[in-house]
């Protein structure tokens, strides 16, 4: 095993990571990380709309153009290794067998942190599920006697994703993250993502408070960074610390 | 200003900051912090039980004794800035004049952080009083137009202590403090509260269980830190970070 | 009494009906409403870093430049009537006076709907102090007791605004409010207020995104309402209806 | 598609929907809606103690019932499509096959809003499961890759039914709808419930201090609709609307 | 101090106790109990509407009414010991004073157990101000500081009263208490509340509805207490016990 | 059926029953009840981590062995009847088999109360999912035509263990009890746990500082139960009494 630090992000369908984790993504792999990218579907059935709407469309077809808008943008962000498990959405399949796929991932990969999607969401059952899945594939990647000999995951943390609709997904937020830095690699990321060109400029207004967010709760009136771009994430777990700050 | 770090900690009774942030208080004063503790009440009326029995007894004599284990304890941890408030307790006075006296120690101390207590406490309402102040207070030193000239404040974190029956207080900790290489003060500090004694074994095994889950989270059973007693805090306030971990 | 709809709104400073209220004001007052606005302060020690980090500045001027600000604002979404209570800032003097003073302009108003803050606010004890005070003030004015012979209020609807962190006030919207038709009286408001020009786009972006949300909850990707303003509350009180939609 | 509005209630056993919501049913079919309720089950597990007490009394027999029962009771309310999925009950079969088939009665329906159960019931996990699956299936219906060139679906409100002990279930209303008018088809309808007449005066119980509740929401004692019987829900969804009142 | 148990009822308004607890009265007394009930005020300005309609009505004319239904209720309950604090309604002063003469009462009564209203109440500030108090007035009758050689208070109970829309108080019941044997002494009680009328039927319906719960949580259809009446109220403090049940 | 008080405790791996309700198993136990306990696994992947380190070690070997310390601990406890249900672990397999096996133990036993985990568990979703599934099974053992002719369940309690990280589990306890007189057994009971040894003084520790817990709830300074060891848990259905305490 190297010395490169590792992070884990799964994104229930193949836009989810650009547009809530697409700067933290882009700036980890700046800061050296390796941020592996799984996305379980491509949002083929439920994201698509853009798509469907075309003449002559069928489901490989939106999977095909789908996994290459989601290349492009992970490449934009500087991703080196993003996998599709394919499993369907609108549900997805979520059984034993994909499981067993990401518990491996994750082992393999042996991430310093996971983010996945907020815990409730009424809009969206594919997202809610995806994180009782990842905190399900976390607790197994962490048992000794699962395919024992192989290196058991730590305690990782998990981040949840910044909601479309925060408040309506009891999402709080916990960590401001300042991505000024990478932001035109986020946007040229956004920019990847066709079909949902309605969601753009959602994004980037979201970036622009949070930055406000991070400039207040970093001193606000007083001083405090001039950030211009952030993100949000929840944390599930408590944090163990040597100093308060 | 110089540039020695800063903390403030409120405390509504004389000896709260021992059992609930005794740690986190010898630690940063190692670390070169300089801590102010203000203790708003000596808990002379509600938390002096053992010294009431005694023959005799007066306000008076219950100040004298608790004001003396508390300088005591504040030793013990390395703290040289203790204020008493003297606000009466059970209940505290918390009017105007109290809280322009705390905006005034806030604006001088400008610490990199405060604490204080739980936001709820059925069982002991100068707790959760003192939180409500702690917030007011903040928000008055970071007024521009308060006492114009002076320096106003950032945006430093709340700490809330932990209470003595957490779930009933509704407080969930967000960070975990090894307090391992200063717990021999913290004991110190504690055996200073004679008035307490059925208390000090109390607060060793929060500490203790403390310690496990912070080896817990620091990395569970493939791992973490080997802290051996440790004190943990719930923040009101997000963080704003430059690198998730 | 006429036949005209009223509204009103209790804002803690004279800023936080612009920010927060002004399309829902602007639009009623386009319907045929007449909306009361009071602002208990001005924001004058709290809300006017700009102004006082100017030479020579006093509170009198403070008050002076944003009450101009805040009548030019109200003008600006067609409000006529606009009362400044001036009780003081960071903190409010919200005690029996001023709640007197309150209670009769509610009686007065005999408002169809109210607007104030939110529930909690930990980085601005004001506003949630005000959102106490208007309920408490509203149930006075219910009193057939208090000052009998004058009409009595019926019961309103208290409208929560949208604070400046929304999920850390634990603030969830219930309603969303298609301003589209009066932005530009918004966006024209929103410019009167000179010395917190770091806020207009914060704000702007909030209207977009909150349309966004509009849309999707008025009908989602197959059709809904194509609003490009919106602003969001939280109701207090359910509602009563004879049909459902 | 014609122009008659259309909305769709999902109850997981034959009983529910008229305790719950016979008032909104008959309402609305009053009003000119067609109102389609699907019975998940008949409740013939767990629902029907009354008839497994009788002598020789088979499963077959409970069904047949209970199906009787709750087309009789769906004739009270005016309801002309009662649908019976017959998935077993205590528990449900809520799998794949299941849900294929309710979202193909969503689609078919194309319901302005639809209503189901509570979030949490510990009492009856039937009850929450079947919440679970409608927002499930009501996110499949929107997608538009599922079964292309079908109507998708635009994004009708969740109302979720008066559980039998609210504060348990953590539901609270949002709105209260006044049945005074249809409460005569209401009674009817739970009048053909034979085997649960332990419950018939109970929920005209519900129906009347909900009215109380309709009346002082609606004015209090300064006035108020006089009604004097009402059903309540909780919305899962904000609502997008022109105009506050 | 003799050994018969003591109970105290705290009521906001002179009504409150008879609709909300007079179950639970009149069968601690007729159980053995001396049961204090303190009215803090009349409900003389905002719970007398009918008296407010009255040609030539004062507000001490109103309070003897009040105070006379409110004698006339204890009386048919059994209770032997009610006292009026008189300190305003809408809203109540609940100032150091108040505080003082609470505090006596308990220390003089020594109650087993106590009752108050719900920790949220928006439509009515008095209720939940009261039970903010109540916990104060606790906490301050526990001190042994305070009134020196007077017998300090124990940890008692606090058990929160049905609130008017449940719900909306986020008040959630933990115990329900059968009333059966004393509902005659409850209905009488109720009819001395000669001013709200119409409140009568909502209680009854109350009591019937809670009977339901309680048989469903006593044994549900597998048998179960036949209660006919019931009361239900929130607890604020874990119990301690020796064996479960 | 005899006249045996009879309970059930549902725990996910082998080891937690004894962690989590050691003192209330043998506290009945002592009283004459007859305590089932079912295991749903035995913890063997993911609770043997130090069994895992050895050499030569399966997943046979480790099930023997967990056995073996699970056996060991409920005589140490008293108990009389264990059941291994061998579903796997991380993750419990809990499918419809599962099920039906739980219910025929829960009609057979026909608990006065049962015992489970907490409701949330972000850390181990064994746990959260075992509490689901107990809720699901106890449903299905009071429909009287499960398996018509068998005796139906009742409404037995289910307490809910307290779990290693109370306040991120979201557990709040209601009941305090108290297990002084039984602590050596579960004392003993522990040490039988030799592959979880570091988990030994944290759950002492938990006892301790319970029984201040207690100590405070039963009377606190002025008196109460001196209490040495105790355990908590949170109820999920409210109580039904004939007298409050």
């Amino acid at each position: 095993m190297s010395d490169t630090k590792t992070a884990l992000v799964i994104s229930a369908h193949s836009a989810d990571f650009v547009w809530r984790a697409g700067g933290a993504i882009a700036l980890h792999q700046a800061k050296g990380y390796e941020v592996t990218v799984v996305c379980l579907s491509y949002g083929e059935r439920g994201e698509s709309a853009k798509l469907w709407k075309q003449d002559g469309m069928t489901l490989d077809k939106v999977k095909v153009a789908r996994r290459e808008e989601a290349e492009n943008a992970a490449a934009a962000l500087g991703v080196n290794d993003i996998r599709f498990f394919d499993v369907g959405d609108y549900p997805l399949d979520l059984g034993r067998e994909t499981q067993d796929r990401m518990v491996d991932v994750i082992r393999e990969v042996q991430p310093s942190f996971m983010m996945s999607h907020s815990k409730w969401d009424p809009y969206n059952t594919d997202h809610m599920n995806t994180t009782q899945f990842a905190l399900e594939c976390r607790m197994i990647a962490q048992a000794w006697g699962h395919n024992p000999g192989q290196k058991v995951l730590g305690a990782p943390q998990l981040y949840l994703f910044e909601p479309h609709q925060t408040e309506q997904m009891e999402w709080k937020p916990s960590v401001f993250l300042d991505i000024t830095d990478v932001w035109d690699k986020k946007w040229a990321a956004i920019q990847c993502m066709q079909g949902q060109e309605h969601l753009w400029n959602f994004y980037k207004n979201v970036a622009e408070n949070r930055a406000n967010h991070f400039r207040r709760n970093s001193g606000g009136q007083a001083g405090g960074r001039a950030a211009q771009y952030a993100e949000g994430f929840q944390t599930i777990f408590p944090t163990t610390v040597d100093e308060l700050t």
